[in-house]
């Protein structure tokens, strides 16, 4: 009996142990959300910062200017060259956890995470111990989101370290020192962890995982705090790397780059959803696009130009792919036989920013699509021969799947445009198309009509996931007519004299096309909402941070 | 005597032909500037257009849309391979020359000029000399800037075309068919000519020559037409060149392109010189610079940041190295131990720059030296190592050249600034050099004191050929001081409350600087006026074109 006793008491302590392993678990969890003590230690000299092993430094102001002491080791890429010699680490406290005698800083750079960790000496001298047993207790006072400072040396571990990165899980940082340099405030309006969490850990959350999701208007409002997610670090990266990429294949396509004026006489081009400016004892307001002053650098004789600059929209619009101030792509050509020339051009473009985009930010992408897991549609796909489909044949395609409301007199609805979008997909196996020969109705005054029908335009839309990214036309270039068409569509021809006159002296038959970054980002990701493609989005309600 | 006779008249013959060829010069001259009659020929049909030797053609709807005709040639580089070939070419006429039996075309490409050529059939068929008259005619009509599509043979010459460009003396291209694409309206309120004259030649014209010299204004009231000058094509190019490797340095410096928002709450971080807008019910303002948000960035863990955007200034100032809206070259960074590193990277980009300018664009500053050949200064100079200046330093250097109005306490004028950057260019033999540690006093809240002295302060400005191209410093990361110094400057820091909080939550030391593109064009050419140095200017009193 004493056997099945014994064992019933083993199995007993295996329960318990396992429940006090919990525990301890759910402890640390706790301590990963707050500094474990409201203890703040004082700030330290600039002599005490230099040489103890701990403490607060004071503010940098760049007191050491003339004698580069350290070199601070990143910890944005693999460190396996660096295992076993002594590194400075500068980065931001992604969790500190700490025990009696033992502490573990993970540490954050832009997008990694690398493990740093501290053990009180056993035995020894006393003093000794009393030093480690205080720093445990200084890593248990940082904050998250501090910035520290860690001294120590590099060193390899045998199980992988799976809270810190891929490339960091081989290897652990050996805590000789450790200062302060910027200390966050508590608590955190918003966790990153929170804002970095799969959709699927929420989907799979077991029923004692309460996990916050924060909403968009709290990511929003401490945006600065938001941005620091792996995956929106990775979303502004991809961002770059589009208008980097735009601007490579112009380059290299005979454009030139300009800078065309925000600030612009009275009426821009519509009239309304403009934003109004005091310029001196003048009205002004904010271009809705380079349009017109594109152009006039085409008439200037400028050949092929570009611009990545703002665009201002004082439209009251609130959808996922609206914003007030939006970063547009656009660009303008001379054509030579026909419009078709920028559609050719634009193809083979968006074939160009979408391969570099993936090669370039493989990282980033499998980053963004790790944590919008259950909500990211399919990888892009293109076709090698852009898609170009007549507005006519787009609408036919819709009726004929019982989209009876599609009309060749007018402009799609969002709704009609995805259901199209879906329709080319399954044809073309392609989420990028153009639509070619819009009505005239649904296009602006400085659209050159279609040779063979007055009623419909040498104009095109081009979309991704069947929603629009870009507008573009063959534009009039004779001044006659542009006024006549001012006119035929309510634009009071007086007011953009200079931009007619421009025409009036010579300008070459031209084309070119309107390109608003953020959807091209978000449709190019599978993200929900422009506003998560824009460092600090501008929207009716929302003119801050 | 009758040798003697036959001699004199001889001699009276050709000062006879001088005159006439004199006199067929001027008349040439005359022709040159306006169409040579006030004919007007019909528009051909589209039909008309494909077969005819000559007409205008009718407006370009890209009626040929899916049937790529012709290859239309270029003329911005040397044709020498092409010669013996038939060409199309469209252009815009430079001069159209008409004599009884010939026509001479000067076409105009982006900055080069090539001839074409007519001449009437000597006898044969009389209808087909009918039609060469009618050609000739037909040419005669074609007004300066008009857009022409010629066909033709190029064919090399033996005598060099002096009129022509260097590129294109050694053959012309023999007219078989023209016609107009878009007509430029007569008169021109800009002559070309007159926009391109270097100042050489205003210098030494001869009595008889009365040149135009088109003031400021009609260039930039006739903007679109003074753009197309082959100096201010040069101009342009050169500024996006200067972005392009700003851009390029940085993106293999490890930093993240940035667009960050124009539209911004209620005060910027001056007050004074801000454009208002009404945003919806609220009020907003223009940025003065990306500075708030490209360092909100940096909190927000970006580590490396620039920005290439408009920068809005309300600035009552008319002066030439003042705008309203300018191009905004900004760049954050994280520092490690000193703002030294940005000093460091600063003088590593702008050398990048010269050099890679002045390897680009050789031939567009040949260009503009052309035309300025008497206004430029010496082509720029710049030093290996970056010549960096402490302030107290310069104003050393000025009182020991008798400036004794330079102080210590303050900011340099305009004048002082001029002046020692004559006296480093002697000392140094560079007209680029960094001025450091400014007063605290003449600089911004967000400026990191000195940690010697609160007086001075961790910032500095750039110079080339002594005016100011770039202001910099290292920043305030910590919101109490932040908020001290704001109120020391007058500043409300409740104002700025986003941007404040933004040091909340941990924030690496960072610096950075702010550059101005048309600045840096306009001393990086020696040019006499940054409004040459932008596309479309405004300034207090110009918001036109």
């Amino acid at each position: 009996m004493s056997e099945e006793l014994s064992k019933k008491a083993l199995k007993k302590a295996a329960r318990e142990e396992k429940k006090a392993a919990q525990k301890a678990a759910m402890a640390a969890e706790r301590a990963m959300a707050a500094p474990s003590s409201n203890y703040i230690p004082p700030v330290l000299s600039l002599d005490e910062y230099r040489t103890l092993p701990f403490g607060d430094a004071p503010l940098h102001m760049s007191q050491d200017e003339f004698c580069l002491l350290r070199n601070l080791t990143g910890i944005d890429k693999s460190l396996t060259h660096l295992v076993g010699q002594m590194l400075w680490v500068r980065a931001r406290v992604h969790t500190a956890r700490i025990g009696g005698k033992n502490a573990f800083l993970l540490l954050r750079g832009k997008m990694r995470l690398l493990q740093a960790c501290y053990f009180v000496p056993r035995g020894g001298d006393e003093a000794d111990v009393q030093r480690g047993k205080d720093l445990v207790k200084y890593i248990g006072s940082l904050s998250q989101e501090t910035i520290v400072e860690v001294y120590g040396k590099l060193t390899a571990v045998e199980t992988p370290i799976k809270t810190a990165s891929k490339e960091h899980q081989s290897y652990e940082l050996h805590i000789e020192r450790v200062h302060a340099i910027s200390r966050a405030a508590v608590p955190l309006p918003l966790q990153i962890e929170d804002a970095s969490r799969p959709d699927s850990a929420y989907e799979n959350a077991k029923e004692d995982e309460q996990y916050v999701r924060p909403g968009r208007d709290t990511r929003l409002d401490n945006r600065v705090l938001d941005l620091r997610t792996p995956t929106n670090q990775a979303i502004m990266r991809v961002r770059a790397t589009v208008a980097s990429e735009f601007r490579a294949f112009l380059d290299t396509n005979g454009f030139i780059e300009i800078q065309t004026p925000k600030l612009i006489p009275g009426a821009s081009e519509g009239g309304a959803a403009v934003f109004n400016v005091k310029y001196f004892n003048r009205d002004a307001c904010l271009a809705q696009s380079p349009q017109l002053y594109k152009q006039m650098c085409i008439a200037a004789g400028m050949q092929r130009v570009y611009e990545v600059g703002p665009v201002f929209r004082a439209e009251n619009s609130h959808t996922h792919r609206h914003l007030c101030e939006f970063t547009g792509l656009d660009l303008e050509m001379e054509i030579h036989e026909t419009y078709h020339e920028v559609l050719k051009l634009l193809g083979a473009m968006m074939r160009h920013i979408f391969t570099r985009v993936s090669e370039r930010c493989a990282t980033e992408i499998e980053t963004i699509r790790h944590q919008f897991d259950l909500s990211c549609p399919a990888p892009l796909k293109w076709a090698d021969e852009t898609v170009i489909i007549d507005f006519r044949e787009g609408i036919k395609l819709l009726r004929e799947r019982g989209f009876e409301q599609a009309s060749e007199d007018g402009d799609l609805t969002t709704e009609l445009e995805r259901e199209l979008g879906r329709i080319v997909r399954e044809r073309y196996e392609t989420d990028f198309y153009i639509l070619d020969k819009f009505p005239m109705s649904a296009r602006p005054f400085y659209t050159m009509p279609s040779p063979k029908d007055p009623m419909f335009s040498n104009s095109y839309d081009m979309f991704i996931r069947g929603e629009e990214i870009c507008s573009g036309a063959q534009r009039v270039h004779c001044p006659e007519l542009l006024r006549q068409q001012c006119i035929a569509k309510g634009v009071n021809p007086d007011t953009l004299e200079d931009y007619i006159a421009s025409f009036r002296y010579g300008c070459s038959p031209h084309g070119g096309a309107g390109l608003g970054l953020e959807r091209i980002v978000m449709l190019l990701l599978g993200v929900e909402d422009c506003r998560q493609c824009c460092l600090f989005p501008r929207t009716p309600e929302r003119l801050t941070p």
